[in-house]
């Protein structure tokens, strides 16, 4: 299995060092700024491209993982490759991808990448995708590579999941990201909470989250609420969010 | 170590069968509802009761473990009892307790509780407050039974605390149940997100949450924003949430 990385992000790291790990062979990796190609070259002995003219156009599989908004840009250089063509991103169409003609596909891991830290791929859901059953035969295949949790899902549902781990995930950590700044502000340590962020992760992975919801909103304890308002008198967007947030939980409305 | 349980929801239950496995004596549990305190009592061979003329006058602590604004009304029966009478609130101040004279304090853990999952408190950070250095000295050996984990926290800075926490622990668990009640409305199973979710915990254990922040609205990935707001045309409350959090993220406001 040859493969050909576009781009040089978090998940471009994360899919090209676990590809690697598997036993693919990384023979490119493309990325805008030279300098990142050749990092993430060197951790997967590839060739560092940056120019599409270099492009290796017999590999068995082109891995796009760029920005959302560059998918369609990059498609465009991939015209007429012999492997599959497959992009990695929750918001964007499979046939963002038409442009490359035949044998594309969608292979998006439902997980959160920084490069500071492994993440154990085999245990990631991975949600595909393909212009054809044969082509989706393929991406089934590579994405077996990297896990045994691999969904077909359409372009329509993927968009959902991508909304829906907006809130659990990219939400949830500015909410912590917000709840260490209350902290650091007082000079108290965000240390103290990390055991709470840890259960409060915990508890859903046997129970549904609507039932296990606790604090003074869900107790409808308006005087607690009020104390917080307060102390959040400076910090009127904090106000906001805390109001918006209280009253959701209030309502219900699930 | 004789101590009477005041309150049965999800904090008295947790702590008093917590001081029950190390050897404490749970004597009564006193509850509003008096099946509630038959049920704990029967879980800590405790006699339960629900009128205050019944109250052991002579145990060793007193915890009250009520809903907020319930505690000063507690305390009023707890004058001149002979052992240390302790609230575990995190919102309320010490001073509520002023009222049963002398020997107060205050053991807030810093955790989240659920009656359906059990929670090891050795883990958890308990915040401890006296009304003078002797009552500090017994509340502390009392939390140190269940924790080697506990602080001295002023009032002020334990409402600060709390304040955080409720950003990190109950709003986070309500953006879960909002995701999963996305993912519902399409059929779409929560459990393709546990993976996620646990990631996004796990990754503020060794880095600062802001430096680890995902997601279209820390990309500035207007298009993806766009697309979701669309998909949550008809739920405002959700768009509302979406935009504020990430108007919240784009601004860095930390």
């Amino acid at each position: 299995m040859k493969i050909v990385c576009i781009g040089s992000g978090n998940v471009a790291t994360h899919m090209a060092i676990a590809f690697k790990e598997v036993g693919a062979e990384i023979i490119q990796v493309w990325s805008q700024n030279f300098r990142n190609a050749e990092i993430l070259a060197a951790f997967t002995q590839a060739q560092p491209i940056n120019n599409w003219n270099d492009l290796d156009r017999t590999a068995d599989c082109y891995l796009i993982a760029v920005k959302d908004d560059a998918i369609a840009m990059v498609a465009e250089h991939l015209k007429g490759v012999k492997g599959v063509v497959i992009h990695t991103s929750g918001a964007t169409a499979l046939q963002t991808l038409s442009i490359v003609g035949h044998r594309y596909g969608v292979l998006y891991p439902l997980q959160t990448f920084s490069k500071s830290k492994a993440v154990d791929l085999k245990q990631v859901p991975l949600c595909i995708e393909g212009d054809s059953a044969e082509t989706l035969e393929k991406v089934s295949v590579i994405a077996h590579l990297l896990s045994p949790l691999v969904s077909v899902v359409s372009t329509e549902r993927r968009q959902i999941l991508h909304l829906a781990a907006v809130f659990a995930c990219n939400f949830s950590n500015h909410l912590y990201a917000l709840s260490s700044a209350i902290l650091e502000q007082h000079q108290l340590k965000f240390d103290l909470l990390k055991p709470l962020i840890a259960e409060t992760a915990e508890k859903i992975k046997s129970s549904a989250p609507s039932s296990v919801q606790t604090g003074p909103a869900v107790r409808g304890d308006d005087e607690t609420m009020k104390k917080h308002l307060a102390l959040l008198d400076e910090s009127p967007s904090l106000q906001a969010i805390y109001k918006i947030l209280s009253k959701s939980i209030k309502s219900n409305n699930l």
